[in-house]
């Protein structure tokens, strides 16, 4: 089976890492590839090196190296590039960049200044966090760059920031008032990209930020209206429950597009692709207006990886019952 | 007392630091101030970063942070970044870069990038060393991008290959026939330089390499002239003992221009600006053929900082006593 997957930064990961897992306890299922096209709007170039945080995060949790604990970056990390970044006044600060990590982005730099692809240099990084050997193929969804950028208003009249900096620096805590991804308008999808959604069998939203993940690979020229034409059904995981993500600021942003918090109205964002909807139970009698969309309760918390495998199966299970109407 | 010295890596980061530990140690030499024109011809950009081997061994040595046992690169080093580009074969991988390094490389590179010449970059990173409160000013012997290539022959005809290949991974094995400074043509004097040797009181050469570092330096444009018309004495230190070099490969260097190997060739070399050649003891009746050179043996090893300081002394009393004739 072919699954494709959008996906964002460490909710996005956590869900393709259980997703292969329930593939491979799965006999008729272990030979299924998955594509994920990933978000690159939170790319930013710190210390002049290009870092990926989506991507590097994706590559990390699927190859064994995420620390586990916050999610992100690498188990086993230390400091000490950036110790002497601080020590010689190089900016920013605020964004901790780990030796290991340093390493992914100094070869990514290199290789991208050679003139290799964003598409061709994530296909290496990929092989040695072996991803080809489980089937995973992780296309970022543009070679362009695309920055996500925020509008904030910390009290001196409004300007844009790298979403980066509203995320980390501010922990997305000063209003955003809009979100814009920089450069898009000169974006085409990467190589692979659109027909991975349109020769699916299964494509799967996970359980990533509606808007600053899943909203900026909607926004890529092609991909919504790939979504639109699919033949594959479109199953999504809802990152909310009870109207919280669970990590993150999905509400935040929701606020911010002028959305409540609330899963209905993430099912809302989709609503013009969108053909099942995990919602966690308590959640279930709250998506409403849609009727051609079938919505399924259960528990999300993707508390270790086989829960996240438990969930991965149920979202696929309900594709596959989509696929036979 | 203005002191201007012609310096490349270790030998002449070591003299520096002797010369300085000298000059504080003498009251009334105590406020002079040292401006040292550093080679870059061994500058090599690596896994896209620009890295300046000398100036780094000056700054990293006058700044306390070298590491004393190999007399470059950091103390208390690790080498994860380059274990990482290791796993994403990266190349190359004979030039081994620690973590504490990296982050010189990368500020660097990033100020480079920002459009910084690598005289201001090279003055950011001398601050954080404390160069300025030393007396200690530290100028690229030029901001053009030169690059010293070895012609070498593996077996398989001549080839030019970067001059840290052939030190570092050749280990200087392989007979060199030539050395060229790709980008000289186009290179001028970094600001500053021309004008250290015509203003300054005396001039210092270290036992440098008299080829491939002082000998680059003196092919940057106006250099060798500044040097022929300075009113300031000009002394050197022998980098040779008994016709071998106290470190590094001097005398490969000087086989592959056609020279022997000795203190007497080295100071032929210098013959058209030097007034002054220390030499070891045991070379002090071996040049001849220089009339109008001061020869004073000593003790040239620089085995602390004490005896390196009395080196440095005894070259800086030779500039005196010339300066008085």
């Amino acid at each position: 089976m072919r699954i494709t997957a959008l996906a964002g930064g460490v909710g996005g990961a956590r869900f393709l890492r259980g997703l292969r897992a329930h593939l491979d306890r799965t006999p008729e299922l272990a030979d299924s590839t998955v594509t994920v096209i990933g978000n690159t709007g939170d790319d930013i170039t710190l210390f002049g090196l290009r870092v990926c945080p989506d991507l590097d995060t994706i590559l990390y949790t699927l190859g064994g190296g995420v620390h586990e604990g916050q999610g992100w970056g690498r188990a086993d990390e230390t400091f000490r590039v950036q110790g002497e970044l601080a020590a010689y006044g190089a900016v920013p600060q605020w964004f901790h960049l780990g030796d290991q990590d340093f390493g992914t982005h100094v070869v990514r730099s290199q290789w991208l200044g050679q003139g290799l692809s964003l598409s061709e240099v994530t296909a290496r990084l990929a092989e040695r966090w072996g991803l080809p050997q489980q089937g995973v193929t992780l296309l970022p969804m543009t070679d362009s760059p695309v920055e996500t950028h925020v509008v904030v208003d910390e009290g001196e009249g409004p300007r844009a920031v790298h979403f980066q900096e509203w995320w980390v620096r501010m922990q997305a805590k000063v209003p955003a008032s809009r979100f814009v991804a920089v450069g898009m308008d000169q974006a085409t999808a990467a190589p692979g990209v659109l027909d991975a959604i349109r020769q699916a069998d299964v494509v799967l939203l996970p359980p990533s930020n509606p808007v600053v993940s899943i909203g900026i690979i909607l926004g890529v020229p092609g991909v919504r209206d790939a979504l639109r034409g699919a033949t594959a059904p479109v199953v999504g995981v809802s990152p909310l429950i009870s109207g919280a993500p669970v990590r993150g600021h999905a509400d935040a942003c929701l606020q911010a597009i002028g959305l409540e918090s609330t899963t209905a109205a993430v099912a809302g964002l989709y609503a013009d692709f969108l053909d099942g909807w995990l919602v966690a139970p308590e959640d279930e009698g709250t998506v409403t207006g849609l009727p051609r969309l079938a919505v399924r309760g259960r528990p999300l918390l993707m508390t270790d990886v086989d829960a996240t495998a438990d969930i991965a199966g149920a979202a696929l299970d309900l594709a596959l019952e989509l696929k036979q109407r």
